[in-house]
């Protein structure tokens, strides 16, 4: 289906790219716009009248109507997770707190079980089905952190879940993070700084080793690992040469935010409770707020502080959460919707925060989020006429044409254009 | 695909049916169950091994693995919208006004100029693909409402753009609304009831003669049609034989509620805005409440008087109010999602508001949202373990199979067991 070298041409190219940003134009928009790719990656960038006079022809042209967008790039989830939450998240919606939700058998532990009793190859599966629906919704860069296992061997076998799928390029692309400080599993008896130790010093450098995460991630709230807990984790992170993010502030500001400003991480996410030194420390090291506003709607939390973030110049990320409790979701298309209308963000803001600034805290700045000659052709062709369009909650794939580095993920080439 | 007669089997069967429900069991859950099609039409619902076990052999058994509902009802839509009204979106979430919405061109009559230059055959297409996107969340029936044509042969062009996708089995059942008084066209110059005189006198008679609706719905409310405007029109419904619903106290409770209630409206929609004395009249009347969390949602308003309606005993309708303003989505199964976030329905409520009790809003209680011998074999089998599982927000399709009449609408048959 991809040919080596063809271009694609739409009404409306949104390239997110800072080069073409102006004033008025924060998402760098080309009207009559084309792209040419050529063997998987961008190489021109701009007005179709141009781009296709500058060719000396026989290029392939698909021409496609609606608004042309990166690939969305999902940079908070735990995909690779089994079972199902349904019991939890009913009696959430009842109500019920979280006693009444362990009594039904819910919570990370149920989730934990039913990871612990499943493959590589189960974990797998069940993660390249979700990814797939992802795909369609025009995902294609998607972090997946560990978190379920709780155990060092299910821990790593989630991450070689995620190593997998990782393989098969037909799906989106994955960047594992590892997540083994998501909750203290029944074995620790609730001895947090022990388990906390355990994996900082031997699990995290095997995995290291093994080069199956990118990233380091822990949930450091009130109910879950303190500053002091995590801090080692981190620096072994530091020493090991990986990236951190941090679970920050979604229930209480116990000081994640200055945590992950000290150890420069890529982003600090939820952020529902934080406070002004906390916001100052992300502004100052320029550590991006993943906003996860689907949790927060679960949850019926009040949002995260989005206007001092922005006054403070912290960058805006949107993501899913993607995990099968606070966010059963597959989908960052909503997110986005969530993310205007619960949060107040600007369409600008949402685009950016799904697409560049997204890819800026996973590392992949020079790769993907932006449409500019020499990334990947990671692009997304949408049954929408403007990126306005792509904020409303349509809640199914929108999509005709999903591309990650030239090759089809989902829909197709040459879109009949839609109707009317 | 269809053979002439076979068998689901589904280790939990939703059959919605009140012959079966119990307390502890609004939703007549069956277990290990099975649905035995033929021709299109439900034969036998059951215990597997019992339904089975009574068949003399032969016959062809479909396992799914996870749970079987009947096929959704979207009470409530306005599929047979054209363009987009992405730049009002964004005004109204960007905190602006009616007067700046109609400023970036906004509003009804933004829709009513793309209708207007529409053909049917457009009209249908858009409507065609919009309905297929249905299909695959789960929705085997919709209600489709004129009411952006405005003129005489545009919202006649809506309905046979209707009356034709209604004649495809390939998509869900339609049942058409008439919806004229949805707004004061230009040419009325603000006489709203000069409008309303002949839309009732001269519009509708026609439209009724030519068998292109089943329903009349008028917007009722304080800057739409009064409650005198619009009691003509439901007159003449009334002498037509078409049946009534309406749009009912979504800004202001100016008796719409009552208004139903007079006429034995087959639902009142919206109730944000309605009082204790609208309340016990479509209690009276047994006038079912349709609630459309989206536009709410959409609109930052409070929800209607949920646990007051539900003590008068009116029955619970869950519909998407599909279109292009105020509900721009396309999923039933979203706006169920905020019907219990946003709502604080249970999860039966949330079920059979968007199956059974919506197909008794529509007069098809004999035909479809039951799981039932001898109603057509409208049902779905979900990538889900259980009905708690179809309140969660996926936002993006999480059926396996979907069939009208025992005929695939989207999925497969056979659908493989989901890995782990
Ligand atoms: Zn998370
Ligand atoms: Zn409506």
């Amino acid at each position: 289906m991809s040919a080596a070298r063809f271009v694609i041409v739409a009404p409306r190219v949104i390239t997110c790219d800072p080069a073409r940003t102006r004033p008025g134009d924060p998402l760098g928009v080309v009207e009559d716009g084309a792209v040419l790719v050529e063997d998987g990656v961008i190489r021109a960038v701009g007005a179709r009248a141009e781009l296709l006079g500058s060719e000396a022809g026989g290029v392939r042209v698909h021409a496609v109507e609606g608004v042309v967008t990166p690939g969305l790039v999902d940079a908070h989830t735990h995909a690779p997770w089994m079972g199902s939450r349904d019991a939890e998240y009913a009696v959430r919606l009842a109500g019920g707190d979280y006693e009444a939700i362990a009594a039904a058998g819910g919570g990370i532990v149920s989730t934990m079980r039913a990871v612990r009793a499943s493959s590589v190859e189960a974990l797998s599966a069940t993660l390249v089905e979700r990814l797939r629906r992802m795909a369609t919704l025009g995902v294609t860069t998607v972090e997946a952190k560990s978190g379920y296992g709780l155990d060092e061997a299910s821990e790593r076998r989630q991450l070689e879940a995620v190593a997998e799928a990782g393989r098969d390029a037909s799906l989106p692309r994955l960047v594992p993070t590892y997540l083994a400080l998501h909750a203290v599993p029944p074995e620790a008896h609730g001895d947090r700084s022990a388990y906390a130790r355990q994996v900082a010093e031997r699990w995290l450098p095997a995995i290291a080793a093994a080069g199956l995460c990118r990233y380091v991630d822990a949930y450091v709230d009130r109910s879950a690992f303190s500053v002091e807990d995590t801090r080692p984790l981190l620096a072994r992170a530091r020493d090991l040469g990986l990236g951190v993010r941090l679970h920050a502030g979604q229930f209480a500001d116990v000081g994640a935010a200055e945590l992950a400003a000290e150890f420069g991480a890529a982003s600090a996410d939820h952020l529902e409770q934080v406070g002004p030194a906390g916001i100052e420390a992300l502004a100052a090291r320029g550590v991006a707020a993943a906003l996860l506003p689907l949790a927060s709607f679960t949850l019926r939390q009040a949002p995260p502080p989005v206007d001092a973030l922005r006054a403070a110049g912290v960058p805006l990320v949107v993501a899913s959460d993607a995990n099968p409790g606070t966010a059963p979701t597959e989908s960052l298309p909503l997110a986005m919707a969530f993310a205007a209308r619960l949060y107040g963000l600007t369409v600008a803001e949402v685009l950016l925060g799904a697409t560049r600034e997204a890819a800026r805290t996973l590392g992949l700045e020079a790769s993907v989020g932006v449409l500019r000659p020499g990334l990947q052709a990671d692009l997304v062709a949408w049954d929408l006429p403007h990126e306005n369009a792509l904020i409303q909650p349509w809640g199914c794939p929108r999509t005709r044409m999903v591309l990650r580095g030239g090759a089809l993920l989902s829909g197709r080439f040459d879109a009949s254009p839609p109707a009317g």
